[in-house]
């Protein structure tokens, strides 16, 4: 087995070492990721500017882009052959709810999707430690299971793991994403030395609406939580309501040809 | 009505123009834009950096950061209120299938989804000429159906626009989104001036599946595509199979207790 180690929090992160570790006992493992932070990096390509890619060792890369160009130039330029998986991670810190479309990590994993590898996102929740542990041990098991059995089409595996040491772990449970409740308030405005105003977006999102099965619930409650994420974006069951706008819509007034008949 | 327009090609660009103009006909409009191009930023947040505001007329703002980052600043800062649509676009060229979930324009529209505004994002085909007024003239129409109706739930409209004059369109369609087939020669290797190898993502993805209804289809037909995405990427129909895993990966094996009967 060929597994492709990336991640969103840079090369150098503990998150990512303990993930290759635990892959190494599966197979063969590249690690390509960031040479450095790209946390919220979304599912964006570098197309603006050349890329470097840096040798760390034998199996071992980082890339000054994206979670998304480590993907792409690991699979079409730095890998022997194509990877059987890709395992995006392990995050320090959630990827839950909404957060899935703003993700690095998560997004490294849809390149993979997208190119047509079974694709798994891990994110440890912490505060100040991180039980990267218990992440790296369900990671095992579940590569083991993906190997085994694919995965849906154009779907990866969203992993969120609760901030427990192994023991501790309640359970697994497959889930849909939570929706969060966006705080109005995630702006700080401040002074610069020179008196020009800037901005932080801080990006306080606290509260979750009430939804069954979600994410969220399953690490809340000590579990942890596997999402299936779709890559097809279309909102099928919006399709039919929205076909009798067509009539409305089409189109430009055209002039009217003059009849050949009189 | 209080329409927010902004853009991944940034505020200079003439499609951004196009739209401000077309919208000002039918309400209040404010542009917040990023400061220079955001192609390909998918839907980043800049946290790790401040992000600078730049007034440049009563109602028009440039940004230091992303489409993301606009919307998210045009609606807790800079706004006198919360607005009633944001309109991004009109983007240099197509935003179809996959791509939605690189592109910067389809992302500034998820922002306001994701924040609870009705958003639409603008994409006009073409190649050295762009017919914007095409795009303009129907975002004018879409707006008014969108303001009036709404839109279902976590769901903006993504629009791409043929490579026509008004005159020359040939209708609309709701659409899927297609799939693309990538090419995997997509990297271009280089050597710089002092010899060391740098990589360009070239991304000249060509083909497409063959699927019924797909965005692709509609604008290479001469009609322009509006496509419900959706921003709940849990795979439903995954869920019931996916379930079946969750005994096979529960959990980690727990030391027994010792009975307490002998």
């Amino acid at each position: 087995m060929l597994i492709l180690v990336t991640n969103d929090d840079g090369i150098q992160s503990p998150g990512i070492r303990a993930l290759a570790k635990a892959m190494k006992r599966l197979g063969e493992v590249y690690v390509v990721a960031p040479d450095r932070e790209r946390t919220a990096a979304g599912h964006s390509l570098t197309l603006h500017k050349p890329l470097r890619i840096e040798p760390l060792g034998r199996r071992a890369f980082s890339v000054s882009g994206t979670p998304t160009d480590c993907v792409n130039l690991a699979v079409n330029e730095i890998l022997p052959r194509r990877p059987d998986l890709v395992v995006s991670g392990i995050n320090r810190g959630g990827n839950l709810g909404d957060d899935v479309t703003y993700s690095g990590t998560v997004s490294a994993a849809m390149e993979g999707t997208l190119v047509g590898i079974p694709s798994i996102a891990l994110s440890q929740l912490g505060e100040a430690h991180f039980h990267f542990e218990t992440s790296a041990r369900f990671a095992t098991r579940l590569v083991r299971q993906v190997y085994r059995f694919g995965l849906p089409p154009d779907t990866l595996l969203n992993v969120n793991v609760p901030d427990l040491p192994p023991p501790a772990v309640k359970g697994v449970r497959v889930t849909c994403l939570g929706k969060r409740i966006f705080d109005s308030n995630n702006i700080i405005k401040k002074e610069d030395p020179r008196g020009k105003t800037y901005y932080w977006i801080a990006g306080n999102r606290v509260s979750w609406e009430e939804r069954k099965d979600t994410d969220q619930e399953a690490v809340e409650s000590g579990r942890i939580s596997v999402t299936p994420v779709h890559l097809d974006l279309t909102n099928y069951t919006a399709l039919a309501a929205l076909r009798e706008w067509e009539k409305r819509l089409t189109p430009f007034r055209r002039r009217t040809r003059p009849s050949r008949r009189p």
